[in-house]
């Protein structure tokens, strides 16, 4: 059964694909990898135009408390991602300029936290990019045990400790350690066809014809009428 | 009983009163078509300063499922809008910057969408504006059937295909297209006015007393009293 | 029971503290006041990097319904911040750009709203700052009575009438008249604490050695491990 | 552009095929009509196990106003079922025994209402069944026009005046009054066919064979497998 | 500023006062107080057909920390009622069967928290009414301190402690201690008069009628018409 | 990457564990799991008294769309419970009567889905629990791919196929295969000392004294008063 523990060591994955896929995009990894990975939209970038990427080091906190943020800044090194979830919904401000200072300090690349933030103006004048539920300045305590570097569930999402974060204006989406190459290739790869698709359609073509939609319409018995009947009633 | 439709031609209003009403804005325009049309808060500005007008080309789909978005393209005139609604409530990102593309091609003005849009930053780079229930990158499908051009409920607004839509940072408002230049002339009217009482609010007048507020204050029992007790209770 | 009342005169907190919180801004002074007095995150900043601080002029409406925010105008004085509440919960569009106006001329700070504003862009335009509920153009009323100048709930926080109301992008929070010079000089030494962890903290210090928060955690339980087994499972 | 309007009479579907949707109930009624005409689900049934079908009367209210209710008892019809929507969101405490009482006088068999009711424990006492948003006792005024019988959008769904509403505890489905007839068909047809199915499931039966599904999940690539790896990871 | 208490003695309203509050119910005493004091709807009855009165004795809790709760049992008296907040908004499962044992050893009436109760199933056996945000079973600390019998906001509502809390079906309303009586004198009147009503409408009666709003309705320019057009339209 | 598997087999835990774990309930059981696995209060019981434990068959969907529950049918045993999860946040329909017979015709105990379920009074009325996200008929397809028996998050809880589910009018609890047994000794030891403490707390004790709470409030700061000044303010 469950004990608090603060776990020293991480796996973690090649720092080029974690830099590549911080150049592919939240949502363009997430269709690399399966249409995987995706913390809910409730957790959103509280600053706009910085897309991030970087090792998953977790935290479980009781709400309102951040003494396990403090004890997860010793096990994080450059490059790596906080990912700070609480053991029941909470919008307490439990991240501020000063965690900001001392995380950015050891390289930290920025916060993803399924729980509110303060001192946003701050924050955003540092540069520290944070992903968060809420911003609220509610004042918290260090007084009860938490994990950090287990498995945890940030908005609707599971990750482990090293799996890389690619956080931007779209969100947050976490790949499998191991399938941060894969992934990496898949996604520049699926770059590259939009690119393609891009001019495509900014030429005029139709998804319809480019994805050749049309059968499965008729398939789908959608029926094609020039006009709805006078009365503007539903068909 | 319903069937699955894409309606080629619908109605639209008087380009130059659709151009009229997105220079008017939503809360003037909503007051001027009798405090009607609103489409809900949820569904907001994913951008901030652009306001525009255009006939709604509506699409109804299943969540998370964007094959009807691309059979609406093909409907679509330059100056439309798209109005996509889902048969339950959804986040879904069930749109991005390639679609964004292909109705830009087509002369669409913006989507107003009660669902997710992902791709975010480029949609703010390309200038393609969004009304949204959220952002979200959650990858869609193209499976199952929906309909193009009926009447559909956005956001707690029926719209019907070739309506007026106008969008800016307060939301979104529907003008039914019969009455847009009845719509359009109420809100350059109200305008008028509203530059007028402006300037005598600038000069320090009260509401009070421009809109002969103290009789009603009267009648409805509100009192005057100078000061609470000292107990800071409630009167 | 009960009366609906307007109350003409309050008492208002020292204006050189009151600037002064604004300085120190809305999480400092939270924490000065020993963790009290915040507005909870649904009322937000409706533009950033504005900061304010002035007396609170309450006011408390029906759903939907401005009448008394009219009334309350005429009861302001310069360097207040207006406080509107409603009698249940509402994203009613009660306050737009003729009121900012207005509020303006009469040398209001800004508005905290627990319900809907309109006319966003132009409040922006005209730097007249907000925080609310929601941003929604639906259109008000004036036929029911309410109150000004009562003890009001907002978002969850009771404020008095001359209570001090600091707001800020990370939100509100009210400050009691007659601790304003006490939160003050906490905030303010606060402040110059900050400033010295600030450095501290840039110099790669942890919080675990600054705080002495090794000795708690080893009382809590926690235990420090290498590395989660290999099966990836919770400890 | 929009007048307040209290309409007289309505038409309404025959009474027969009225009664009939009750006995069919809300999911059924829903598939046989194309699927379509939900309430959304936050308007929820505040009793148990009872199941109505009536001509819709609607009534467009301002939030926490109950003026159009009273002005719409009148045009009441035995039969009838009230569904009562608001301007803006409201869980305002708009109904309660006293309308209730008024209403059944008039033979109208239950509410449907896009905000709050109270004297809940009465009005399960009396019978008198409700779909509501909300519960909640906050006290109404008499002081704003609206309109009845005017084509209004309840929690999502758009209706008319004299369509017809089916309750019961899975929620509200509003069905066309031109179309009532023919739903009736339908879902009586479907509830037939549903009773054959319960028994071969009852038996047994997967909805893979029943359906042919299974060269469907052959189609869409979904594999079979018997054991996930011991990783326990995602295949 | 803030310090942490639990203060021993209150106040508290006269026993006869407080059970005919109860008998009162939650709607009639609100209306009676002058439509103040009700709790919001989101902390609601989690069972049915129980209404109860008592004295608030009020805690205010860190999220997830029950600590308070114990500490506050000390000072309840028989015919109290716990009144439980938090600092921050939270579902945590701060309230269970063995406080729930403790607290009807001593007379305490039933609980309203504005948070997360579980043993839900046993509470509704021992007969211990609940009034919460949530039904969670997410377990709790003992760590972090907070006030017993301090004025507190509970869902939107300034509770003192003392003050008379009713708490039926349709939720909660709080009477300041000092308005008892009265509000208790003014709650038998309403009640006599409704049941006045009662009759009346049951006889078939309109409140058009009895409450006179035919002038009203005219004044506010709603039109009576026999029909809406054949387009089915907004008039 | 992730690809659509239906995986046959899966380890299931001691069947007579899985039984004791019923009797211990959610709140228990979570609590002996070291307060660990608990799906989120969102996905309530849709029924009242019933309490059951079975073995998690796991189900991941696109919203709206039912195929892959009828794909789980034929992989689950006598004893299971399934959990049904969706892509992006839903409250489609996708579960009712047909398919409740048919889990039933195979052994099935219950279903957990965070999603919306329909049929609810033929639910109640055939003895199938439900907890579930919402109540809502919306008609659902069997049109694209998902998965059974993978990992989940349901309502912001891992799930691994072949866990112990638990579930009551408290919610669902989750137990990782591997610990049921340790856990189940854990519930009873603790349901055991429970019942002890339940008659101490009958015999009027207090926490403060059986947890020795008292040195705890002193060290935290909390002051005794014997009474709150008369102005009624925070201390």
């Amino acid at each position: 059964m469950a004990r608090n523990v603060v776990v020293r060591q991480i796996s973690r994955a090649d720092a080029a694909d974690i830099d590549a896929l911080a150049t592919a995009g939240v949502a363009t990894v997430h269709e690399a990898a399966g249409r995987t990975g995706l913390v809910g939209p409730e957790v959103a970038a509280r600053q706009q135009g910085v897309a991030i990427a970087g090792s998953a080091v977790t935290v479980s906190s009781h709400p309102g408390d951040n003494l396990m943020i403090h004890a997860a800044v010793e096990v994080c090194r450059p490059g790596d991602i906080l990912v700070v979830t609480t053991t029941s919904p909470s919008v307490h401000g439990m991240f501020g300029d000063l965690l900001a200072t001392s995380l950015k300090a050891h390289g930290v690349r920025g916060i993803v936290i399924d729980a509110g933030v303060r001192d946003i103006a701050t924050l955003r004048a540092m540069g520290f990019p944070v992903w968060s539920r809420a911003v609220h300045a509610q004042g918290t305590v260090k007084a009860t045990p938490g994990s950090v570097n287990v498995p945890v569930v940030c908005a609707g999402q599971a990750v482990v400790p090293g799996d890389v974060i690619v956080a931007d204006d779209d969100g947050v989406v976490c790949v499998p350690r191991a399938e941060a190459a894969a992934v990496r290739a898949a996604a520049e790869a699926r770059a590259a066809k939009e690119e393609e698709k891009r001019a495509v359609f900014e030429a005029g073509a139709l998804g319809l014809d480019l994805y050749n939609l049309r059968p499965l319409l008729a398939d789908l018995g959608v029926e094609y009428v020039d006009r709805l009947d006078e009365s503007g009633g539903q068909p």
